[in-house]
């Protein structure tokens, strides 16, 4: 490969692996500087995320992908994986990456909404896409090339690495029969779901999962969402809150995302960006495949053995929630052409496939689960 | 890696693979015999498939994952495709792959069910799972186990390498409004399918994909079902039967598999067993993707430029599906104690899965369409 002045540039931002890696950084360096372009060099390559170690579903899918790319090459290509403070604090690993001081993190994408709003549209937005609907748009609707777009503006390339699936509403003290019911109320919820809480007259609060628990028991808080059964019920709020609401339409589905820094992706062989591409997509299915087979599992337990009240959000509060998304939908839009371009196409897309997935998973779930009595 | 007896034998049973091979059988013969341990070898893979070459998504899908694990391995596993009919006609790939005399295959498991009724449950059954609700079965709950067990008795290692989602109900010269309706029906339905349609009073006939259209056109056939609205449009049904109901009960999300051999699966190393592993699932989550993203562009097309009449089967037609599906399940039961317990982990798992599904995919969608408009 020829040395040409951008990729001197390039070698020069890579210099930043060196910086901080604590294991083998001369391999990183080495690697990083041949760039070559057929894969057989082996490469150290570092690793952040934003979730704590071993955290079921999340952490675990993380660390699944690094064993996965690791093995799948022999070590080839050695990932050494960091989770959330281990190397950096969860919320400083974009630019971790971004700056070239890691290769790759793991993440959701509304973390960085700081840095430009389109960022939640490919992790989740409110009353936005399933994880079916979103894989679609993603792979084969344009969201992928608009996510690539966005990522170049900020020296990364993204790809799906992960879905929770439907989370649920949260946990609250009383029941919510309508969306008055929420005015006051002080809720955990970050992100844009939060804002639009906020438009309906609550208060979101944000807070990392470790400190929830003791602001719920503490009654600071009236009530929390986390993500769903399987991972809720290790955090206990049914100690504190009985009442466990769903849908969760603030995330419908939200995508786990790897970042990946920009220059040394584009210095990678094209076999070797097929194996973590491959990875990734590895994880997303199988991530969201164990949400799937967890939550129901869990979700009984909740039920038969801690009492937990399973309640359905009413009509009205739907509807509210759908109408405060269209204003924050509005207000992303305002930001720039590309957050206009992202919002358009993910609204086309939604309906397209929306249209379809209803006469065919919904229609046939609904007919099925009838006759089975489920 | 010692040269144990069963090694011995396998490699006489690789031999197979020389036989009919028509490019680069030395490869094929020397990569087979070493069987490395630590992937770094160059190997000729023989994969056969069902489908027709490029025939979208089904065909097009398993040319993907020849091309990835080839592309990703920059060739060292290089993967000579064949589609159905090249090589073998394509339901001879199985035994082209259990015999030996080639590495993978990739179609539907249903196809093998004269061998074992087991396998149906691998691809679809009636009144089955969604194909989100089967990744969860066959990644977490246990269905692989059973595949790998049962697939072991014939020789092969399989994967789910693709997905159709729910198809659709099928092309019908009249409205169906009751089970009634279906009764003296001559209609195009393979598999556990048809032999639902047949406790209810139809003729289900079995017709490959190419031989349809004449006899829909010519009155031979009553009506027919193919896969959904990205498929079906290119066979032009609608030119002889207008009304195009859902949802397809016979098929609610048929898998697609990759069967390889065992032995040579069993002396590849762990890297690259793990390669195909992810080379599998990346064509299973953009297989399905792609489906979901197409099926509703077509189907729009298909009502608005070809006069299509949508519509839905009635309760009392899901009824009767209902119980003759029972009836099927029963009589694949009792042809042996692993079939039993295939039926059983998957009746269960459907049940656990689905109870999840129905609050979150299921609940949300319809919350969020009914306030959509969609």
């Amino acid at each position: 490969m020829k040395q040409t002045k951008k990729q001197t540039s390039q070698g020069m931002k890579r210099r930043g692996f060196l910086k901080k890696a604590a294991v083998g950084t001369a391999g990183v360096a080495a690697a990083t500087v041949a760039a070559p372009a057929i894969s057989q060099g082996r490469q150290e390559i570092v690793m952040v995320s934003t979730w704590p170690r071993d955290f079921p579903g999340l952490g675990t899918g993380a660390q699944r992908f690094a064993q996965m790319l690791t093995d799948m090459t022999d070590g080839r290509l050695n990932v050494q994986y960091f989770a959330g403070g281990e190397r950096v604090k969860p919320f400083d690993s974009f630019d971790e990456v971004a700056s070239g001081n890691a290769h790759i993190y793991h993440g959701a994408e509304y973390y960085w909404k700081g840095k430009h709003p389109g960022f939640s549209y490919f992790a989740s937005v409110p009353f936005g896409m399933t994880a079916l609907e979103s894989s679609s748009w993603i792979r084969w609707m344009g969201g992928q090339e608009l996510w690539d777009e966005l990522g170049a503006e900020f020296g990364v390339k993204c790809f799906a690495a992960g879905n929770t699936g439907v989370q649920m509403g949260g946990w609250f003290r009383k029941e919510i029969n309508s969306a008055d019911d929420l005015k006051g109320l002080k809720f955990r919820m970050p992100g844009l779901g939060g804002d639009v809480l906020a438009k309906l007259g609550a208060s979101p609060v944000s807070l990392p999962g470790s400190q929830i628990y003791e602001n719920l028991v503490s009654g600071a808080i009236d009530g929390t969402e986390w993500v769903g059964p399987w991972n809720d019920s290790f955090l206990k709020f049914y100690e504190a809150a009985k009442y466990y609401y769903y849908p969760g339409m603030h995330e419908s589905g939200t995508i786990t995302g790897l970042g990946i820094n920009k220059a040394w992706w584009d210095g990678l062989s094209k076999g070797d960006q097929l194996l973590i591409d491959a990875a990734a997509t590895y994880v997303h299915e199988s991530m969201y495949s164990e949400y799937n087979a967890k939550n129901g599992e869990f979700l009984a337990k909740l039920i038969n053995e801690q009492g937990v009240e399973l309640r359905k959000f009413s009509e009205d509060v739907a509807d509210a929630f759908g109408e405060a998304s269209e204003e924050v939908f509005e207000e992303t839009r305002q930001h720039s052409d590309l957050a206009k371009r992202i919002d358009d196409s993910y609204q086309k897309s939604l309906r397209t496939v929306a249209a379809w997935m209803n006469i065919a998973d919904g229609e046939y779930a609904t007919q099925r689960n009838r006759v089975l009595g489920i």
